[in-house]
Formats: structure tokens, sequence, C-alpha cells
């Protein structure tokens, strides 16, 4: 399909060794120009999946470096084409100087995830298994490596692939009543049984579109949103529990998310913290946009960590009819009585908070002194609760799979309300090709145009 | 030698293929049992060279990753012991879970360096050579890459072993001299020989260490000292300087430099810059602490950008003679003319500075609107003007060979010395012995403890 040899580096600048990915028709053909083996066969006469050692020589005759090159042959490789890595030391002089090389000898620099692409359009692998691969380079704890293995090792393709056939039946029988129809005194496929299977694929769409929620929650972080007025200590707070654990957390290059907030990982729980500007009634026409977008912020946390200074609890806490809890319906709200070393006996403040929900918790603490940070981090993991997805279930953590699971799921509903009502075959049969075009898409058999595989390709960083 | 088999990640963390590099006795067995190939034999039965697809398990039979194992069997490999290299997709997470399933079936995590000084333990490089792996990863332009090539491939270690044999000639030759010493009427070795072969050997260890300047300047950096008053604009120099070039230098993780100072890459050679702290008279004893040290630094640079800001040019001119002169002996001076925004006319000040001696350069320019600065780094350029080693010659860069060069000359000019005056062959002996012993220290011959060879080692980065 694609007639161009890339090459790429594909390991972080910085370490001992540095990996070179080439890749395509003239892979081996254009490493063999650069590089004398240290004994033996020239590479081109060398059998797939051994290794070589000798030297890239640049034209003039100068070692730029002793290396080893792994040999793959296609359709044998990971991208499916005559392959080559090349196993240089880790200077970044060096793998500039194999990458100039390369292309002077007619390879192509290679763009974000090309070889997971070529791999997709080789068949050597599906889209979703193709995303997954970001995924899994991006994964930072257990439940994130469980879901992207399990969907790079193709078990979300099947599930999907189940749903493909029980659909495809449901069309070939419901093309046999339109095939049909004019016989009106054949028996035709009973409507209920097509409604049982319909019924069924629903199900299983709706029990897939549903895990997102925990996948999203997994992969991206749990969002917790910490509101309150301006110096109550919120960013403190934050801070307090960001020092703590910080490190464990490092920005990946190349995940699939576009913006990176503060994220915490405790027991191996991802939370993303959206810190909000303070919220209090006010007339200045510019703070109260920043109110507003934090009101629009928390409607996308599923726990609010409501933060009051504890000196001024009782004028604070008016707050909550008014702005806090219209807000908070089906999230887990904490209200966070802050600055407590400030004061002589917290607990006789919790009389004030006697009107607050069942559901909400109090819990005094000390952002400054770090007192009681630990309680609020277990609290957190309890709200949580996000199952760790076994090895063998499918849990759906990309946007564009939720997106087009939503869009199936619609399209099912029609036909099970087309087969219900008794709409005619040729409606019904719509439907169910658009439910399968949305499965397909997935798995990237309906997807036709470059556009859209430049989108979900261009967020893999370059050499994967 | 050693009995451990040890694992480490070989390269940095955030690419698209993270490595994991394990040797030792046990290297292929420990694998092979995390290790189930995609088909055919399991690993310990496959032959050296070879790559195998497949998976790596937990104990508890989860698929970690799909990787590719690389086979390597003794002593045809880096470290000359049975090894393996994994090749992993590079998510941070997997290759810590790799980690940990090597270590619990027995592997050791990797010291700095280790790799590589197993392969000098075992015979297959000697210590210059493997010293010359860590400046190769770290080397960043086309000279420190020649001369790190150049040694690593033996280029030293073939004059050294020259040096050694013409030594030991001699050496043999003294001997002979003892031997017979007792018997006065035989013809002992001419002693205006043995001074032709001392002087012959004295001349190329004179030659070796004297490219230790070029070679520590291309490695390290030619030492450029900025001095001047307090608020002439120092900083602002410096930051227009690197602000235009500082990302072709990065700092790599596991070079042998132990301070980073700011450097910067001009046309293929790279400055050191040397901030001094204001220099002027002062009656303060802290601040003639800081401007002690300011001179100190200076001694090092080999060009000193003296910085006067224009508008009070006449009078910061006046420590010339006083403090900047006396210190800049074999140095390159250039008067760096600052502010001249701020001055209507620059060139009328000229004249000003007409005692200033032949070899200085005045340079006006303004650091702040960044006039200037190309004619200051082609003039640094020009000062610097190193030449590029090529692949053949040897240039020494490393402290620890030039120290042993400097003993290794000492010891060859007692020798001469000793000939000439007529000293005991005993004596002379003994100077040969030591010159003897030197140059092996360069190549590890001669030394004995690990505590040496844990110094030189501790500046790589794990997995080399």
């Amino acid at each position: 399909m694609s007639q161009d040899t890339i090459c790429a580096i594909a390991t972080a600048i910085g370490g001992a060794i540095g990996i070179i990915r080439v890749s395509g028709p003239e892979a081996i053909g254009i490493t063999n120009r650069l590089f004398t083996p240290a004994m033996g066969s020239p590479l081109t006469e060398r059998p797939a999946y051994t290794l070589t050692f000798g030297q890239i020589l640049s034209p003039e005759g100068e070692v730029v470096d002793e290396v080893l090159i792994s040999l793959f042959r296609a359709p044998h490789s990971y991208t499916g084409e005559d392959s080559v890595e090349i196993s240089c030391h880790g200077s970044p002089y060096i793998l500039q100087q194999v990458m100039q090389l390369l292309i002077g000898q007619g390879c192509c620099a290679a763009g974000p995830g090309e070889y997971t692409q070529r791999a997709f359009l080789n068949g050597k692998m599906d889209l979703s298994q193709a995303e997954a691969v970001a995924d899994l380079i991006a994964s930072t704890s257990a439940a994130t490596h469980r879901m992207a293995m399990n969907q790079m090792r193709g078990g979300f393709s099947r599930e999907l692939a189940l749903l493909r056939n029980q659909l495809l039946h449901l069309t070939s029988l419901m093309e046999l009543e339109l095939d049909f129809s004019d016989h009106e005194d054949l028996e035709f496929a009973d409507r209920s049984k097509l409604q049982d299977i319909a019924a069924r694929v629903e199900q299983v769409i709706a029990r897939l579109a549903d895990t997102f929620s925990v996948g999203n929650a997994l992969k991206n972080g749990v969002p917790v949103a910490i509101v309150g007025e301006t110096n109550v200590g919120k960013s403190t707070l934050l801070n307090a529990l960001l020092n703590e654990e910080r490190a464990i957390v490092s920005d990946i290059h190349g995940t699939t998310r576009d913006v990176i907030e503060d994220t915490l990982n405790i027991d191996g729980i991802t939370f993303r913290f959206i810190d909000t500007a303070g919220i209090r009634q006010t007339t200045n026409t510019i703070e109260s946009l920043g109110i507003e977008r934090s009101f629009h912020k928390l409607e996308q946390a599923n726990i609010v960590l409501w933060v009051i200074d504890a000196t001024c609890a009782r004028e604070q806490y008016r707050q909550l009819h008014t702005d806090i809890l219209p807000r908070c319906e089906n999230k887990h709200l904490v209200l966070v009585l802050n600055k407590t070393d400030l004061l002589p006996d917290a607990d006789a403040f919790m009389s004030t908070f006697e009107d607050l929900p069942d559901t909400a918790i109090v819990m005094p603490l000390s952002a400054k002194r770090k007192d009681g940070l630990t309680t609020l981090q277990e609290l957190l993991v309890n709200f949580a609760s996000l199952p760790d997805p076994s090895q063998a279930n499918v849990v759906v953590s990309n946007v564009r799979h939720y997106d087009a699971l939503t869009r199936a799921l619609t399209a099912i509903r029609r036909v099970r309300n087309g087969l219900v009502s008794g709409l005619s075959g040729d409606f019904v049969s719509q439907d169910l090709r658009e439910c399968l075009h949305h499965l397909g898409e997935i798995l990237g058999d309906t997807i036709e145009t470059n556009e859209v595989l430049r989108n979900i390709f261009k967020h893999f960083c370059v050499g994967k």
C-alpha cells in the first residue's frame, strides 16, 4: 500500500541505547548500503529474525557507530513490511547522524504513529488494537496497563466481532423479509425473534458504553473539583496533596491526553484535580466569568471538595443551598474544613453543618500543617472505588470508541422501536446498517478518509 | 569473574520502545522462565544472535507485555557473558514490571556502567575503550563523536601499546646491563642508544598529553569568562547568547561532567560560559570574597569577555591595568562595550581604549537589543579555532588519562636524566617501571582496586 520507506528514532533521548526503526520495501536495502557487518554475509542475505553486529559508515568512510541490526522480513514484522531496527549508542548526535544517512539514502522521516498506522493498513491489527498501542505505552498503573493490554490483544475486537455477527444475522433475516415482502401469503421471520436478537445486541452495546465512565476515569483520572471562596486554602490543599505523591505520576510524551491537569496517584488510582477559581457572590464581571467557569468545571467532577475556612466557617457555609448542593447531584461531596490549626476546638463547629445531606462528609484538616491529609486520601480512594479491570473484561477508555458505541446504541434502539412499531423492513435495515457502520468504525473497517486516520495517529509519538 | 546476573533499563523513559538488558550466567535461563515464545522452541534452545517474539507473563499468568528478545551467548556479547535484551513497549509501568519480575527470579539491578565494567573485566575492551563508551553516548558534536569513537575503537590503546613495546625494549636493555654489571670488561648497551629511545618515548607521551587542552575544550567546552562590574549587563549578554542557541546543547544524563555550566554550541564548537560576580573595588568582606572567586574562575578561561557599560565606560575602563590585564596573560581578551543603544555615537568612544593591547579586541554591542551578537559569536569561534580531530588522530580528553600521561612523562624524564647522568641501572629501571605502570593505568592493566573502577564507572548511567 505505502511505497515509502520510513525511519524514526524509537527511543527517548538520553539512554544508553538508542533504537532507529526503518520500515518499508527498501528498509533492508537502504540499511545495507550504510552498514558493514563485522563478519559474514551482507544484510540483504541474512535470514529474518537475526541480529548482526557491525558498523554504520558515512559516505566518506567514517565510522558513525558500532551497531546491532535486527532484521525482519515482510509480512512477519510489526508493520507487516520489511523492517530493520538499528541499535546504536544512545548519543543524540549519533542518532541524528544515522537518521541523516538513512534520509540521504532515500528514507522518509516517519510521522507520529506511522509504524502502527502501517501495521493497521497492512492488516496486522485493527484500529482499536492500534489505538491500544499508544495507551499501552502511556500506561502508568496496573489498571490502565490491563485495559490497554486487553484491547491491544483483541479483547474488545472479539466482542465487537460477536456483535457484528448477530447484527449480520439480523440483517439477513430482515432482507429475507424484504425479498419476500410481495408475497403476502408467505410466513416471515418472526419479528419477536428479531426483537430478541436486537435487544441482546442493544444490551451488549449499552454495557460496553457504560464501561466508559470507569475506563475514562482509570485512563484520565477520576475528576475531583476543588471549590470554595478565595483564600480558603484551595491551592495549599492541592499542593499538599500533590507534593506527597507527585513524582509517581509523570507526564509521558505521546499520550493521547491533550491537556495535562494536576494528577495524583493514590493506591493505584489516578485522580485528576480541577482547581477552580474562588466562588463567591461578586459584581465584578470578569470575576463572575471565572466563577461561571468554576461551576462549569464542577459539573465534570465525580467528587467535589468544598473547601471552607474554619475561621469563618459559618459565613461561608451559607452557600450550601444556593451554590453548592444544586450543583452536586450524583456527586460525592466533601466539606473540607480547612485551617483547623487556627481553631481551638474544631469539633465544636460540627453542629454548624447539621443540615448537610447524609451523603456528604465533613473533613476537618489543616492543609498547611498537612494534618488530616491521609484521611482525605483514603476517602478519595473510597469514593473512586473503581473496579480493577481483569484482563478478560473489556473496558472502553477511548472517547472515539465511546462516541461510536453511543451512535451504534442509538441506531440499534431505532431498530428495536422499528421492529416493535412494525416499521417497514427497508427502514429497519437502514438502521441496522448504521449500527454496523458505527461498530465498524471502531475496528477501522468503515473508515475511509486519511483525515480520520491522521487524527487518530497524530497523538502517537514518532517512532511508534 | 562475576557470578551475578544483572538487569537494567537501558533506554531513557518516554519513547516508543524500551529495552531491558540482562547479562550474566543466568541471563537466558531467568528470561526463559518469564517468557513464552509466540512459536517454536524455548529461549534456552535458540541459537545466539536471534530474535524471538513472544510474551512476558507474570507468575499469575497475566500478560505483562508482548516483547522481542535478542539473544547473545558468551563470549560473543557486549559484556562477554550470556545476555538478553528485552524490547518492550516503552511504558514506564511495563518496564518496571518486567524489572521486578527479573529481580524476583534472581537478577540483581545493575549499577551505573556495570555492563561496560563487565566488558572490561571480561577482556572485551581495555579501560580507555570502556571510558570512551560514556563519552560516545554523551557526544553532541562531530568533534566529540570522533574523539570518543577513535578511543572506543582502540586508537589510543594502539598508541599506548607501541609506547609500551618501546619501554619494554628499553627495560630489557637496562636489565641486560644490570645482569652483566659485575663483568667490567664486557661491552654494555650503548647508553646514547638508550637515550634515543627514551627521547622518542618522551616525545610521544608529551604530544599525547598536549592534546588534552584541545580534547578537554572539545569535550567540556571552551571556557569563556564573563567579567565586569555589576549592572553592566553580563547576565543579559549571557542570556542573549544562550537564548539564540540553547536548544542545541542539552544536558544529557550520564555524562561524565559533574557540574553543568551554561554551554552554547556555535558552529559545532561548545563554549562553556563562566558567569562571574561583578568585580569592583569594595570594602564589603562578603562581596570581596565573591570577587576573589570571580578572579579565580577567570584563571580557568581561555577567553575573557570584559563587559563595560558604555554609558560610564571611561570610569570602568580604569580597571584595565589594575584588575584585568594582569589576569589575562595568554588569554584572548574582548572588551565588550555594552548598552551602545543608550549612546548617540559609540564610535566616538573608541579613542578611550587606546592603551588596550593590540591582541585585545573592542566589541561594541547592545545585549538588550541583540545588536552585534553575531559578530561576537564569530569572534568566539575564531578565538577557539579548535582543530577537528580526524578519526585517525588520538586526542586525549579524559582527565584520568591526562593525569596518568603527566606522571608517565615525569617518569620518562627521570629515565632520560638518569641515562645522561650515568645513574645506576637499578634506579633507571625503577623509573622505567613507573612509566610503564602509569601507561598501564590508562588501559586498566595495572589497576588493582575496585575502588578505582567504581570511581570510573560511577559516572556512567545505569544500563550502559
